[in-house]
């Protein structure tokens, strides 16, 4: 059994191992210096959209506080698996078996109770069946869209993304909330009116 | 009375501001390359402290979903008020000033519900008299000064900080985790025999 200062210690390189999450660029820019967002920014972000928007969730009551830890630690496998573009099909095919195997070494690093913990979050986080994981599913993608709302479009015309794969990406945030997807699809809407995301493939 | 949707609206323009939080530099860096951490950043990994460390709180048991509330929305005043180095004695004199202003304008975006409990949390992170705010105080500290540990003493060495400013400034750790402040003092000592914190001010 392990004392508690030898917990702290292994508590501590985790806390420490996890600072490369700041390393890792997604497609978003900010909506000020319009740089590349990355995934600890969006972390914070998106936890704190949760405890704005958790009224908005189809299924009440949530347990919030495991939709926080669930967000604080979703990224996490990224630090070995890289961001994968929501649009990136190609790299999609082998995503989970990467992050699955990123999520076993890096939770490993924490005491096994905790291990174990963190690795049941990031399944149900995936998984996305529980009405917490289909509410952070619906956070998670609603963020991005609003940033690229907010930028000009600025990751769908890098990528050439059309509304029609847009909407199909992101059909699911109604299954968390029906209010943040018709928020979404109107926003979206506007996108296309402005010019900021192209109405269909250009043929 | 707003409506749903009325509500939705503000909450999402309050989210959208809070984007800036991205762009508020402090004086800590990151492991792996070095530059300046931002705030979004800081809260991220505090929040990510808290969950992982709770265990080792002086007080149990913790509403830790109410310390995370309070970790992610912490650091907003400062998209007005700006960063305050903690050695920073000038800039500390008007600093309460200056951030409780920033929380009237900030969390004021919010409908008047959300407005008045993220004041209250924020009042209660400031205070630091309850053991959820006093863990979180402990926590707060301890993240720079891991990073300056992890970074051959990089903000302490840039602004000419010494061990007697870095124990004294830090010593209310102990009231949030008696734990996290023995490894702190531990880690301080080891900084100081590498050569990373000066032990006392040159004469």
């Amino acid at each position: 059994m392990e004392s508690s200062a030898e917990r702290l210690h292994r508590q501590i390189e985790f806390i420490v191992e996890v600072d490369k999450l700041k390393e890792i660029f997604r497609q978003t820019v900010l909506t000020q210096s319009r740089r590349a967002e990355n995934d600890a920014e969006h972390s914070w972000h998106f936890a704190l959209m949760v405890i704005v928007l958790a009224e908005h969730s189809n299924h009440q009551p949530l347990d919030v506080l495991r939709i926080l830890k669930m967000v604080l630690i979703h990224d996490l496998v990224e630090i070995d698996a890289g961001d994968t573009f929501a649009y990136d099909t190609k790299h999609m095919a082998d995503q989970h078996e990467r992050e699955a195997r990123a999520a076993t070494r890096i939770f490993g690093l924490l005491p096994a109770d905790q291990a174990a913990e963190f690795r049941a979050l990031w399944d149900e986080f995936e998984a996305k069946q529980t009405p917490e994981a289909k509410f952070a599913a619906a956070c998670d993608r609603f963020h991005p869209m609003l940033l690229n709302c907010r930028t000009n479009g600025h990751a769908w015309q890098k990528h050439g993304v059309t509304q029609d794969r847009v909407l199909a990406r992101n059909a699911h945030v109604a299954e968390g909330s029906k209010a943040i997807w018709e928020y979404a699809v109107r926003m979206i809407d506007e996108a296309v009116a402005r010019g900021d995301l192209a109405a269909k493939p250009v043929s």
